[in-house]
């Protein structure tokens, strides 16, 4: 059996011993071999740091999400193989999709978000500009730029696919090159993942490099431009996270470890209701996708202490339905364990929860199993556990990588906090209710230890992804126990690859280096109206000033009567008076901003398609009748879309008064044709 | 002499040993004694926990933040005493303005923050709503809720009132009790700092405590819910941070250590120029400021090769003006190094640095000095060192933290950054040019290893903070050798004290639980009219329906006349025909929000008193002459202001039309009143 390659420094890499084989989960059989020996780390880090990332800074962040897109719809095409090889780690077709299709979901997710709530460049603002000296020349505003690393993704065992993916989506977003170290015991399907990848032929050389086997000397060779992100077990993730290396040039170093997640059933929630039978259906989900192998999945199961038996019962009645055995067969509902090294784990575990509670539900020495040898296969049955003292530290600890979970009892909503808490950093939690009042008590109580909370009733049930689910969008990762890590969480696990840097400056130089324009910076007016340019000739800093408008009297009055605001601040001059605010009657602060277009727009067709929104809009001065309103309309940032024929302006607008002062001061959002010959 | 006490437990705790001797750092007399024995660690660590956290979570951020701000004006009443301590650690009288005021700055700064971007209530919600079913059944949104733990802050001894004040506002910001370690050094001004916060009454008990002297076994007892910021040197903090408790627990840890900060003279600055005078003023300012003893001094000078010799003249003669000495006396510029230890440490690095360079000004051996006795106080003479070869190590790996710079050459813009990133991670770094694409390529260049960037020249110059100077408003921290830590930075710092849990429910839970109205949730009509309900009557959910109004062409005829906005889109049925986005002539966007209001309104004097701002304003789809329209206008957040008569209410607005498509989506942003009997 031929060892897999690794994929580093540009090559294919053939490692210079046999390695490690590794087994079918199912059959015994062994599948591959894997060993890391002769990689250089020291030049795959390099590779990556000087060939990969300046590839990615060559791009901004749409064009790097549209790969991510395309990327995703290749991936999509190969999927059956990737689920093939996926049932050889004990995965049935639902885990694998969970798994392979999860994944792919993460790049399409990463894709949208990154077309949505990035721009088309390669710098991210962050936050707004803060004005630093009262004359307004010295301001300040945060950038956002990627670190010029690697990022090191060390997976766990039991998201072959969906564990690169959604480490890798976020990094290339960000312009950082990933080195992707699958666990051994599934690395062949990473290994197949990986090649798909490669073979796209759609990443830019050095943006993803693989290491099958051993990290070896690689920490050794981190620089505090580098970044971690590790899942797995808590004592590796502790070992690695203080190495010298990593100490010594403060690299990132991201942790998703053990997670004793909780699952809360309400105390409304009574046998027969949709409540009741959503947490156990969940629960039994939770134990068997994945032979619960999945680290947010529900260890406590926490219902008040009336309900114990009754949710007992019920999930033991849907325990026995639960088929084991081969994958590939279509009736099986459980696959096995990764490996049989994982099975004794499993069993040890279990051992040590017994120590507080007694076994429901299972053997953990026998299961039937459909289609397979129950001796070379790592199959478990599934094992449900009741510990009536919920003080016992074991359900709280002991975290049984499998399908096991343990039933608890609490008294009230405040014990029922107090024992979510007790995982002492969570993934995911989750609270099954109608009363939205114990949800909101059971989430704000147990938040600060849990990076996910789930409520789940009737009225979400439907639409549910459900507890175990991390989503592209929401952060995954949990504080404590859990690794105190964060990923995804959509634009946040961007963020997460790149320097935060405060930039101080006269607006001026803030515009050139941000690329979007700064209150303050000088304006460009020339005879041409902006609204006459293409995208591709606009400027930052074009402008148009138009008015001053007079506001009389009669446009008050008639505006009122047109529009039918007639609130009295406007049409009633003596209960004017007596507002906080005005001294008079005053204009109506969408007559403001509707004279103000009147004045900025250049009416005839041209590629200014539309105004699609406004921002930030704020009355800052009262116009009174008489008052003279000029507007300053100033392109503010420019956004191509890729393959569109158009893209976004937005313009920041200033509506001042005869005085010089501002009555009203917003951003609008416009679309603005490409040139007829850049329009595909 | 009486040794320092700490306070621990909600009390003021005398060491039980004679402890260390801390000495004058001018006269070298005996100041005071420290010593953290007898302190019971867990007890404190406990009591923060038990009484501090859960009194501050009593407040809402606005509550705290008008807390932060009486607490400001207290200590800037005693600012007198503080300083007269200050001048005890070698400061001059604008040394401890620049600990002593920037401290109290700092207070300021964050109960403004605190007003302004927080919500008055004590759960943060962080970003969109974000769909998670086509249904809209199932959202999510993220929420920041404090950690239930103690911010451990240990700090530096170069700022004993400015260290404990930045780290200490942001926690109580977030409802996280601080526990203050000082550095032994200066700790009896840090102690008189927490006499003054304690006696102030201000403070809910057990959310400041002291201790001074060592930290003992306090490591031992921290849980994931702690976490601990440090300022001091890399080898502690990374002996700190790799601690097995922290490590075991992924307490929280932000390091700030090391940093070879780098300031740029660009290419441009002629001698003679604002430019360059503005470098070296700022260059000498740096290194005699605190004696240079500031995280953030410049270390090292970066200028072009054909500079070097201007810019070490200039320097040299700003330097030799400089009056070393006795800080009481008024003419002195620069005063004592905080110990003797001090001193020696700085010589030592110097030797360091003179293996690569040579020293162009001052004597490491010998100063002349006003007003005491060079033997006796920690004196020591500004140190500026030439190195014509920059690819030395030295300048790049050694902190002389004392009154000392290294000025090198560069050769091109590309070079520049190579030096600037060469610090391998640097709080802060500065340009100093009118030349704003160089600006633009350095700080690009060499953000993703600095956590701040200043880029002065004449524009900026006479508001300029300066290089040294971390604000409240800006992140203070940097990557690598500088720590990898942030604080500050506006809510940024007070998050870092808090969880980011990501919640899916139902909207109407995830309303019940974030406190704001989630779209999707029920909505209350009844027979009052929202706007007639004062700020304490009003409810999240508070709804008011009205139209439909029909849209005729007249309408958009007469608006394009009486606004002027006469796009063409709604005058030129077949222009409007040819646009992409529409079918024919359309009502503007301005018409539609303004018919919305007039439908909306509640027009008689009420406590509903003016609308001062709208957000979010996206237009969906387009009106049509005869299109009619429906607004649905709902409370989503209610904001009572502390100390005003009134508050803000956002309301969500949604513009349908005939077809029930969403026409326009904004909030509306009112102040409204407070009931009679609650106007103070």
């Amino acid at each position: 059996m031929a060892a897999l390659r690794s994929y580093v420094n540009g090559d294919w890499h053939t490692p210079t011993e046999d390695g490690v084989p590794l087994h079918d989960a199912v059959t015994g059989e062994e599948v591959a071999r894997v060993s890391s020996a002769g990689v250089d780390m020291a030049a795959a880090l390099e590779h990556g740091r000087t060939r990969g990332g300046p590839a990615l800074a060559e791009l901004t962040f749409h064009q790097r999400a549209a790969l991510l897109k395309s990327l995703a719809s290749y991936l999509r095409e190969h999927r059956d193989e990737l689920y093939a090889l996926s049932a050889r780690t004990g995965a049935t077709l639902g885990d694998s999709k969970f798994d392979v299709d999860g994944g792919i979901g993460v790049l399409f997710g990463y894709s949208s978000k990154g077309r949505r709530e990035l721009p088309n460049s390669t710098v991210y603002v962050d936050g707004a500009v803060e004005p630093l000296g009262k004359g307004g020349t010295f301001v300040g505003q945060h950038v956002c730029t990627p670190l010029r690393g690697v990022a090191v993704q060390i997976n766990a065992f039991n998201f072959p696919v969906w564990g690169p993916l959604e480490k890798f989506a976020p990094a290339f977003l960000a312009g950082v090159p990933s080195l992707v170290k699958p666990a051994s015991q599934t690395a062949y399907l990473t290994h197949r993942l990986v090649e798909l990848m490669i073979g796209s032929g759609l990443l830019p050389e050095g943006s993803l490099q693989l290491v099958c086997g051993s990290v070896g000397d690689l920490f050794e060779h981190l620089t505090d431009q580098d970044l971690v992100s590790f899942t797995g077990s808590a004592a590796t993730g502790q070992r690695l996270r203080t190495h010298p290396v990593v100490a010594a040039n403060s690299v990132r170093f991201n942790v998703e470890a053990d997670s004793l997640n909780c699952s809360v059933l309400g105390p409304d929630a009574e046998p027969g209701s949709a409540e009741f039978d959503l947490f156990v259906k969940q629960l039994v989900t939770e134990m068997t996708v994945k032979a619960g192998q999945k680290c947010t999945a529900i260890r406590r199961a926490l219902v008040p202490a009336a309900r114990v038996d009754d949710v007992i019962a019920a999930a033991k009645a849907r325990l026995e339905e639960v088929v084991v055995g081969n994958p590939a067969n279509p009736e099986v509902r459980m696959g096995a364990l990764a490996s049989l090294e994982q099975r004794e784990e499993v069993r040890r575990s279990l051992k040590a929860l017994l120590e507080a509670g007694t076994l429901v539900h299972g053997d953990p020495d026998h299961v039937d199993v459909v289609d397979a040898d129950p001796e070379r296969g790592a199959f478990l049955s599934p094992l449900l556990v009741r510990c009536d003292d919920p003080d016992q530290p074991q359900p709280h600890e002991v975290e049984a990588f499998g399908p096991v979970s343990t039933v608890m009892p609490y008294d009230s909503t405040e014990h029922a906090v107090e024992l979510a808490r007790r995982g002492k950093g969570s993934l995911a939690g989750s609270v099954v209710t109608a009363d939205r009042e114990f949800a909101r008590e059971v989430v704000l109580g147990a938040a600060s230890r849990h990076g996910r909370m789930l409520v789940l009733n009737s009225d979400d049930a439907a639409e549910s992804t459900g507890h175990g689910s991390p989503l592209p969008a929401l952060v995954h990762g949990g504080p404590g126990r859990a690794g105190g890590g964060e990923e995804m969480g959509g634009v946040r696990g961007v963020l997460h690859h790149m320097q935060r840097t405060a930039v101080q400056a006269d607006p001026a130089t803030l515009t050139a280096i941000t690329g979007q324009w700064v209150p303050g910076s000088p304006r460009t007016t020339t005879d041409v109206h902006p609204f006459r340019k293409h995208l591709e000739d606009l400027r930052i800093g074009d402008t148009v000033v138009a008015g001053p408008r007079r506001v009389t009297e009669e446009d008050v009055a008639h505006f009122a009567e047109f529009t039918g605001d007639t609130f009295y601040a406007h049409t009633d001059e003596e209960a004017a008076r007596a507002n906080p605010f005005f001294d008079g009657k005053v204009a109506h602060g969408y007559l403001v901003v509707s004279f103000a277009a009147g004045l900025f727009v250049d009416p005839d067709p041209g590629p200014v398609l539309a105004n699609y929104g406004l921002e930030n809009l704020r009355f800052l001065t009262p116009t009174y009748p008489g008052d003279e309103l000029t507007v300053t309309m100033t392109a503010k940032q420019i956004t191509p879309r890729v393959g569109a024929e158009h893209g976004e302006v937005r313009w920041d607008v200033d509506v001042t008064n005869q005085d010089g002062a501002s009555v009203a001061k917003y951003d609008v959002l416009t679309l603005v044709a490409k040139r007829p010959e850049n329009q595909e």
